[in-house]
């Protein structure tokens, strides 16, 4: 470890807060580790976190500049975004001065695909002298361990599904798609991309609604894989109970994620609604390759 | 041309309806070139078409016995399918001995991709000395010429997005996935699978109602190919009106297709319906690899 990683480990870590409950995980675990955190919970996305447990400073999606004074202000080095972040409107932005003069690579960065925004954002903080760190490694059990995480276990079935699930989105992987598809007897009955997982598994359940998938209800797998073009640092596939009581409702049969590459939230629940539901979980070893 | 396909030309044309308006298409523009027609349209997806202006046989999609002896005892050798097929429920199938016989066989076909499922169909009718001819080579005016249809043409940008689109369907062509993506500044926004052009189309359009898009309407492109490993004598893209209609939704620039392997419907109506809208439809040349 170098002299600059040492100091900055020291340093309390500012968390950029998207939605859902990953934010308050990692907080909560880095924490634990012994190390300070300061939240920035951004406005219209994080407003469920129960922040006030921790220092926290709310930000608007532009206040750029704000934000690094402030975590600046806090003695931080390290940077971490986490949380579920929704493509904000334009009149959510509320863009500081730092972020106008950065305007035209912040359009560019919003041009790519998500991959590209948050990796741009993360330039952008990183060129003001901060280090960009991945949530897994401040707080790497976040992430789902390799192996079954319940009671079920996938059928041979179900591993050959999860096996094209994986060649498919590898295949996908140089068009930063989306980091999730639905197999089920070797089709590929969805693929996700600027609708999110949560609609494609919406999707699934009202073909199945409708009679229009041949696979019987309890067949098919999620299996979700991140880009592999993506730096895991800024956005690794998740997982938690929403996604468990999604794949429900779908009719799966269960979810493969990639294991050591993939975030777990309130694991705890996943697995005990997966078993209630007859779901498997499992976090399949090395790539897609 | 050998003595079969010559004496095959001379008899009438098989033709499986499903439905929309392409069947009607294929049997007017086979009629035309004075061959023959007789017209086997499917309960539950064809009763739209005006089939009495034919000699039609109406059929359960399970009737495979029934189907091959009228088709015998009208003298058709050459069988086509054509026409929107939703896959139907099980009480709609009506399966007749020859399909109880077939069984098995049937299964395995629905097993796999809608790929198979028709080109296994196929296969049925070919053991049983049918040939299996592709709508595109009776009625070879029913595809997408090369080049620009209507008025409005595609921007430089635009031409990119097409490039990226059709990239992207090579590379998932191996999973027997959808024909069809829709990218917009080189992102691509959604991927077909199982839930058809149209369901995906009305997504673009609800994730442009609520915001989540970046890309200014008025951009994006749908872009359809025909699977590399799909048999196109069975199952080639195809656009229409609806097609059309449910671009301008989704607030897309444009259509790219390829030329001479996709099926328009009404193409006049196709032209004039996007040229209202100031939407382009090209035909591109060549492959997608």
């Amino acid at each position: 470890m170098n002299a600059l990683a040492a100091s900055s480990q020291q340093s309390p870590l500012a968390l950029i807060c998207g939605g859902g409950s990953m934010p308050l995980a990692v907080a909560e675990s880095v924490t634990k580790s012994g190390r300070g955190v300061v939240l920035f919970p951004l406005r219209g996305v994080a407003e469920g976190i129960p922040v006030e447990r921790f220092p926290h400073h709310w930000l608007y999606v532009g206040q750029i500049g704000k934000c690094m004074r402030l975590a600046r202000a806090a003695g931080c080095r390290d940077v971490t975004f986490i949380g579920a972040m929704v493509r904000p409107s334009l009149w959510q932005v509320h863009p500081d001065l730092k972020a106008l003069s950065l305007m035209p690579r912040v359009v560019a960065a919003f041009r790519g695909g998500d991959n590209h925004l948050l990796s741009g954002m993360g330039k952008l903080f990183e060129e003001e002298g901060f280090r960009m760190v991945g949530a897994h490694e401040v707080a790497p059990e976040i992430l789902v361990p390799q192996g079954i995480l319940g009671r079920i276990e996938p059928t041979p079935r179900d591993r050959a599904d999860i096996g094209v699930g994986l060649r498919c989105l590898h295949a996908m992987s140089p068009f930063d798609v989306g980091q999730a598809v639905v197999v089920a007897d070797n089709n590929v009955l969805a693929v996700e991309a600027a609708e999110g997982t949560d609609q494609m598994l919406a999707r699934v359940a009202e073909m199945r609604a409708s009679g229009r998938l041949r696979a019987p209800a309890g067949s098919g797998v999620l299996v979700k894989a991140a880009k592999s073009t993506q730096d895991r640092r800024f956005d690794l596939p998740s997982i938690g109970p929403a996604t468990v009581a999604a794949v429900a409702r779908a009719g799966l049969a269960g979810i493969a994620v990639l294991a050591g590459e993939t975030i777990i939230a309130e694991p705890n629940r996943v697995v005990a609604d997966a078993d209630r539901a007859n779901i498997f979980v499992v976090g399949t070893a090395g790539s897609h390759a």
